[in-house]
């Protein structure tokens, strides 16, 4: 059986596991908090930002004198050491829970302490040497310390999903310069327009993702928006003068970034608008992947009785009985993770609805939607270009067929014959089956030089006089 | 200038004009809510309904004694007035209201208590003779006249939208029928699947629209049960023994419709479940009817380029620069119709969690979402009926041409050569551009006679020996 | 380095963990699906549920005569090797996935291949002996067994969320009977109203939440309603006749429940409304929990500035800063919990929405949501009874002297001096601060007798004369 | 009865009245679109939109030496028309229509046409004089205009919000002026904190308001960015050269603002990526209104019975039973708008993520949701200010006396008696409803000087030494 150890807070003693670094707090949240299966543990980001937001109170409480050298060291030392990625695994609390953060604000707390203790020579547990609350925790309050925490771990994480973007619009890139000449009909609502090239369509889904980038850095920069120094609600009671400040930057000069301090600190104490606005850059991340994922899903469909336009590579058989089927299931996954991040967003939103007076008390759930939608997405971009975009081929002849035989072109007559001309070629084109080309000869309406010149594709992709 | 009268309230004094059968509480609630333009008498089965349940409370007040004969007779004829379609412009309230529709309840008492004192032959405003409060409202509470008017008026409203859906799944049926002998490729994710026949397929239109019929009344039945007798907040305060049940009664025979009573009138006064509920299965009801405007709008795409499957009978031209184009306008209509419902539902649903205590106080957005969605949704249904459905042709012979040239028709030959032998021949059609048929001749798989019988499209349309 | 051995399919070679049961899809569904870290092996009753359905197949078949004794008994016992829970570690696809459920259903195809292979006596891999599609997945596709197997699951997994909801709506009823004399102001729109006791409060809680249990039931055995037989889009093209009848009748069996097969095959295969339907009812009892948790929040509010009528049991230490403080930890966590099912539940709609003609391929994303949302709220439901509910405990006197105190009471007095004179009363009682009581005699409205008797607390809890 | 004119297109014939400005396709689109009874005349500043796109490319053109001066005069004189505001009453179409907006755009070129024609002359219907289609709808197509017309018209709107938005925002933060000096408890959880102003309580909802004045005003920037010139898809088809950038710059100038043309036509043209993000704009505006009215709602909740801390001015008798009941009916009904915004937000969503190819035919939807959600909110933040944050007053005394009552304020002694000491002190306190001062003294934790120096309220108000 394991050794373990006594620990005692208001509500009296419990035992922790003797080689656990975390203490009191963190195990009643562990018996509180059955929920998700989902821990802290698996949001490393989390915390390492939990870290830094440590090292940084430290480093201020200690340069404004109240905090000793010998506890400061030792206090930096364990911090530094979540930083680096270690006892990742000593947050065993789940994601979703009470409380505001004051578990997770507690469990690193307590597993800084007691590696601080063992850094001075004393056992985990005697915090009448280094204590979670009155040194760790010194001038600050769960109600600063663990939002500026999320922010700075959404900060970080911003970073991955931004590489996978740019690697994704890069993609799409890519094969818009290969298809640059693969001329295609366009569609508006389903329904044959006119000329384009498919290369064109690829360009614009990577515009238009590319743009989302700016979008996205730009939301998260407001992330570095944090309000050390609040204490409980903003008035910084117990905070020493200075200390928000300073506090604010220490943690810039750990983080190496322009982090900065809340203008207001009461408004940014109960204000959780940053991280809804950043779930809307997702969200609209997600609206634009889904439309292209149902582009491309419409654009490869067939292979006899759809549009069949473009051939994605084959990832896996299709059907369990339809034999040689090949599904497009890199874009159908990417649909659904979009979903997904839409849900989050939606109960992003309702959590960010409910804060109430000084707090907003439903922030557990806004970070854990937020790193789950980063996460999924981040790892759907990636799926989306390596198994996808990069081996997209185009079926060239299928396409210029569409082309020449289609009835759109017709509206490139517009400028020569007028509206109401054209749509009589139109109208008679589709009852009789024949070609545009062939009418407008037929009719005498424009001589064979001139309809050649007009129709030919190249003329069609863009301005003309 | 218009004659006025002035009314007093705990607030103080007010000016009415003369001729308004409304009195100072209504004139109040016109001055506090400036919203949204949609006012109570643009929903006439809202002020019906709010008709029935004053006379039902008369009728039950009366019988128990404690309201004169005189009165009754008053009330009585001035809510069967309101019942009957009358003095629905009396009633000028912006349906989004804070207060949780007391100014609504106000609006009806003060109503009824004018047309009764005009019937006693007394002036407007008389309220000593009638008073609004005390004897048009005797015996009840906004928060349980309200509610149940609300109620009662969607039940109604209920009744054309079904007439809507029946006639919808109607007209898919028909076609089914009509369409049960052209032969057509299935498809999923969008590719090539098995044959199927067009008729299949919108009898499963039909069939999953239908399906929503019960399912909506069932739900709708629901809102028959009401909370009047709860008063305040439940507990019947100021309601004599009897009351609730005698009442609910009494708009039962009014209604002629099963009404009861609440089992608990706590709970059933700060619940608003009922309407969570219609407004869900109106959400079932749109994301269907938003899946078959997608398909019908899959299926007419082209018409040189797209599936061109179906036909949808043109209704306006399709482009003010496309000559000739035909777009699916009313389909895609009806996908927007679904996503405002979808829409509303979010705010039905985010409405309802925000109860507190004894009173959900966001009843009227609630009721003001569900009949605005309901509106939408039996035009949108009316429309897609006349305007579409019952006007689409197949494209027959192009169907067929589809399924003699698929690959997907091998999967008729798992049973006789294997999956993993069809999946080769699959294979290679798909590479040669080949067929199946030839292909599986060609490979010695099977005999001609076996390989007509089995790809016979007729025996390809269900389960088979 | 493990020994590895080949397999291969439509798209060539992979190599397979020597030891692994799955095969060659289900490795690629694992290369292909790196998303969510949520796998197949988390949710067992889904992978029993596979079992469940895999053996109906086989013994519709072996009866049907399409499969032999053998391969017969080899499948069976397979199967119920899943059923009884074994060889879950067997599924590590991503619950995300594309394919609308090739990959899990080709996992289980191809794990109980191998199973039964060595029960056969046979290796692993050895498919000409009994293989994942010609023998596992007979007379099945994706499109049926999938959503079929899922519905099953759900079907069970609601099971103990039905539990939990039970023990929780009998937990707030027992403390509805134990406050059934605590007497206290009810609220409507956070104002005083009139008096109620604490116990109907709580009662309302209970029948509120009682409710659901028949609404979530009677959704849930819609998901009996499967669509095995209808193979790949619901023709059952390569199903014998009678098979779909009778595999339903067969799973009917296993499962000892009410399992029946769909009126409309071609329908229910794209169709997932009893999908949308039973994640509405998850979405209805959460808004009804939400506000309940809303409301005990509201309740023990304080201890000195809040509303303070009842004490939820301390869980653990409020905060870090604050001492002695102690926060409604447990309904703050299912408040956030409740956010997530209803963010789950646009997800859902969404995804329901994108089917695509004959199936709808979002299946997976659909499947995963309601599984999280059931889980989570199961464990909610306990936590909430067990840490919260249970132990709550009222402050009798704070209530009784609100009572006393409160202005509202005057309503009572409404049937015997007329709502203006109450009016006037309660506006004097709010500016003097006096109370109704004293003014009531002050203003010789009504004599003591009467007054002591119409404002006696038990008087004016319900209906009376 | 009404005399009637002959128009004829594509479908044939249509009886128009003579008194229409509008024409045939106009008249199409009335009969088909019977949904929502929004008309297009109910949003005037769109139809000036119209009038903005249309004169922009009418200058363009005339420029270009493609429309004649004649022609280009009249088509100005029409244009500007619409722009002063007239002929609103002449666009009666529905705001929810198909057809991506082809309705609307023809309307205007049809109402532009005939008023042009008037002014040459001619009769109204005479297009071979001056045509919808080949002269007012020169070098566009509905896919440019329209959704061009709509951003103009959404960056209007804008306007009037951020008037009524900065209102609100300087309203609160005089009140936060007013109220500087007035000491209360701060709540985080709805548990007691520590002392606060009531002045920084209403100075962070002006600093929250605020804010987002900036980020609707940098989102409605984007709105600038159009893409005339693209016609159908984005290739310019039909349009001379030069002409796209040309007729921006004319737009830009009508507007005098910063319009702009988008970098990528093709992107451009199906992207609604701009109206996602200004609606996600307004939810976030919404998630913090709603945020401040719950606020509003808690704090003057009561009277006797609730926080009592601040009386909102009494806009109409509460309740229809209970007498002298005033409720906050104006923060609830701006809490309802909130909903229904975000609930619109949840429509526009799912209607860009329904954008197909090279078009978003759903953008209809997406304009009538921004426009009906900005038009709610304009006036519901009007209405916050005017009728109730303008008129609220602070209970001083009451706040007062909870500051000196509570237990929260032994926060402030942490830093002298440490974390565990306070906890006893707090925790004894509620225990035995001592005061922590007293409590203090009895166990003498430190000198009466420095513990009244330490509570003096104004010290625990910032950070202090």
């Amino acid at each position: 059986m394991n050794k373990m150890r006594t620990e005692s807070d208001l509500l009296g003693e419990l035992q922790i596991p003797e080689t656990a670094y975390y203490g009191v707090q963190t195990q009643r949240a562990i018996n509180n908090f059955k929920i998700s299966n989902n821990y802290l543990s698996h949001y490393p980001e989390f915390v390492k930002a939990l870290g830094v937001v440590k090292l940084g109170a430290a480093q201020a409480n200690h340069e404004l004198g109240i905090l000793s050298k010998e506890l400061f060291d030792a206090i930096s030392f364990a911090s530094n050491e979540l930083i680096a990625g270690k006892y990742t695994e000593q947050f065993p609390i789940d994601m979703i829970q009470g409380g505001a953060g004051t578990s997770t604000n507690m469990n690193a707390n307590e597993v800084i302490a007691n590696i601080a203790l063992e850094h001075l020579g004393k056992q985990k547990g005697e915090y009448q040497f280094c204590s979670p609350n009155d040194h760790v925790n010194l001038s600050q309050s769960t109600n600063d310390a663990y939002p500026s925490a999320l922010k700075l771990a959404l900060f970080n994480m911003n970073k991955p999903l931004i590489e996978a973007l740019t690697s994704l619009y890069e993609a799409f890139d890519k094969k818009g310069k290969q298809f640059s000449n693969v001329i295609k009909m366009g569609r508006t609502q389903l329904q044959d327009a006119v000329p384009m090239t498919l290369g064109q369509e690829f360009e614009g889904f990577s515009n238009t993702l590319h743009k989302e980038v700016d979008n996205l850095n730009r939301i998260a920069a407001e992330l570095l928006v944090i309000n050390m120094g609040a204490t409980a609600i903003g008035t910084g009671l117990n905070a020493v003068p200075g200390y928000a400040q300073l506090c604010t930057t220490k943690i810039a000069e750990i983080m190496n970034e322009d982090v900065s301090l809340a203008d207001n600190l009461v408004e940014a104490t109960s204000d959780t608008s940053s991280f809804v606005d950043y779930s809307s850059a997702l969200k609209r991340l997600c609206v634009k992947l889904s439309k292209i994922c149902n582009d491309l899903r419409l654009l490869t469909s067939g292979p006899r009785t759809g549009l069949f336009e473009i051939n994605l590579p084959p990832k896996q058989p299709g059907s369990s009985i339809m034999p040689g089927k090949v599904n497009p299931v890199i874009p159908e996954v990417v649909n659904q993770v979009c979903f997904k991040v839409i849900g989050n967003d939606l109960s992003i939103t309702m959590a960010a609805e409910a804060g109430q007076l000084q707090l907003n008390v439903m922030e557990p759930i806004i970070g854990f939607s937020i790193m789950e939608s980063i996460q999924y997405l981040t790892n759907a971009m990636n799926t989306l270009r390596v198994e996808c975009v990069d081996g997209i081929t185009a079926n060239v002849e299928h396409l210029k067929n569409e082309v020449q035989n289609s009835i759109g072109i017709v509206t490139a007559l517009n400028p020569y014959i007028g509206y109401k001309a054209s749509t009589k070629i139109a109208k008679e084109a589709l009852e009789t089956g024949g070609s545009v080309y062939q009418l407008v000869l037929d009719h005498g309406l424009l001589s064979k030089e001139r309809l050649d010149e007009i129709l030919d594709p190249k003329n069609m992709l863009g301005p003309h006089v």
